[in-house]
């Protein structure tokens, strides 16, 4: 039995103008929506992952406790659970899936809360990494409706670096011939471990391999156990058409690709009014501090706040402790109206 | 006609214990030996790179003044001049060439420059990159040889990160199934290319990218056409096993793999008695100062200097004029006997 909801979200326009029918968000709420519809939060998920990835980060006592809030965890578009290639019917299926946006994942969750829930604002839109993207983009699209944002491990945009790490990643998997353009009878194997190698280079930061941080947190005794045995059967998972599209979406990512905006990414910036906390990790190689801090100098009400770990992208995973806690404690004091920094 | 000359070094052992028949170092020299025999420098190659590519840092003017000094640039083993999978005959040929370790290159280099030109000491060894692998290895090896060192954009082992990185780019080559194990007969261009596009994303910085310093470079309107006509080229007209025994190289690198040091990384940096100047780039992704300082702190002579450049790796390329200029200063008040932190 699944351990969550469906959305049945209709014929939906995508902002490429194509209609993708029948689309289908998956999530899951934890806590109780209260009378007065205001204690809400959504909190999407990242790349690869679903809303099980994100279940470190709520829970009693916790920031996000369900017995305050309201939590709703919708799963992106394209990660097997919401409308995906390896989900979507013909003419959709597969490397025929089209294009979907970080805007497009919004907008069907703006209409998931207020369509299902009747929800017109939110305490607090959170993400980590492509979370992190939709985050940024409630804020910009929602003003009015999003009372604070915390991305983390994230950005406004896919930067071109980022693009360029992605495009990696991509032409490995695509290099394996039986991937045949999306059109693959069984999974191509060798392609999506290539691909799994790649992304592992970025994950995490040097300092953490220098430290031997991978052989503390599973235990293994090797790199070559860590990937094999731990990384690469957590790619090998997941379809490669999915792994694709999800992969798009971020390439694709810019809020400022908007009729509002017109590629103006200082303005649409500006838009984010939302009281912001801006958790890049001190060691992230794909979404650097520098990214963030040229955000939040164009963000009206935005502060930022460097996570201090040697992680790199990973901190915001959830299986650092450390990482975890600064994590928690920075979205409790948000919540509360506190400053993040003193 | 070869640009190059051809050192002849017979039948090697290699520190594997493998005898690789008819081994021929290719090189070039700069400028004259002097009567004395004591103005040598040794400036080996780098991954990828032939001696032509190390030609920028040389001439007139230069630090590296063949007016005054003999410039013998080797050519590292596997680059396609020196014996390499691509021109060696059966049964080493192509994937069955055996690992070759930067000390199997250095111990070629000190005969090349002992048998064929009676030097017995050597000004400096300097290099970029695989290059300054081989100049730690040099000084390392012969301490009482070799008066300087200045390794660029390198290591003295290869770190664990590193390993990773190239791992992955090795991984999108392989997954390919027209490398066909190294057995090929046409070449497998699409996972060469697969590995140049991986590769990209390591060799320049976040922040080289987010100035579009990639436009600049070229003249290309997008990193689309900088990849796939100034960059994946480069790599498209190297022999695959060619490049993947270059790698091997690389990922087997530590000057502490040798009886005397029996893996203490430590001692071996600490038998490195040369006067020895260590520039890292501050924002190369695969050899971050860090390693650098560390390296640093263990050899009894030694200094850093980092290049304050967001070139990344690249910085110790050649390409970037100010990059350039502060290697060769470096270089020179290094030959000058002058503090180079000042």
């Amino acid at each position: 039995m699944a351990d969550y909801e469906i959305f049945e979200a209709g014929d939906v326009t995508l902002q490429s103008g194509i209609v993708l029918p029948a689309v289908r968000v998956a999530y899951v709420a934890h806590g109780t929506l209260n009378s007065a519809r205001d204690n809400a939060i959504v909190y999407p998920t990242h790349y690869s992952g679903t809303h099980t990835s994100n279940a470190w980060a709520i829970g009693p006592g916790m920031a996000l406790d369900p017995a305050t809030y309201f939590i709703i965890v919708p799963n992106m578009l394209g990660n097997g659970l919401s409308s995906s290639p390896s989900n979507t019917p013909a003419p959709h299926d597969g490397p025929r899936f089209p294009l979907v946006t970080v805007r497009d994942n919004v907008l069907l969750q703006h209409r998931l809360i207020t369509e299902v829930f009747g929800i017109t604002s939110l305490k607090l839109v959170t993400g980590f990494s492509m979370g992190a993207l939709q985050a940024f983009q409630w804020g910009a699209l929602f003003p009015d409706m999003v009372e604070r944002i915390a991305p983390f491990c994230g950005s406004a945009r896919v930067s071109r670096h980022n693009w360029l790490f992605l495009e990696g990643c991509k032409s490995a998997l695509m290099a394996d011939a039986a991937f045949a353009g999306g059109n693959y009878s069984a999974p191509p194997v060798t392609g999506i471990t290539a691909f799994a190698r790649v992304y592992a280079g970025w994950a995490w930061s040097q300092t953490f391999f220098r430290q031997n941080l991978d052989r503390d947190l599973l235990g293994l005794p090797s790199m070559e156990a860590f990937l094999s045995l731990a990384w690469e059967p957590s790619f090998q998972a997941i379809d490669a058409n999915d792994l694709l599209a999800m992969l798009a979406t971020w390439q694709a990512a810019d809020i400022s690709h908007d009729q509002r905006f017109d590629g103006d990414f200082a303005k649409a910036l500006a838009a984010i009014t939302a009281r912001a906390v801006v958790m890049p990790c001190r060691s992230d190689l794909y979404f650097p501090p520098e990214d963030s801090e040229i955000e939040v100098a164009h963000m009206p009400n935005a502060e930022l706040n460097v996570i201090p770990s040697v992680w790199g992208h990973m901190a915001g995973g959830g299986r650092n402790p450390e990482d975890a806690a600064f994590i928690n404690a920075a979205l409790a004091r948000l919540l509360a109206d506190q400053a993040v920094n003193s």
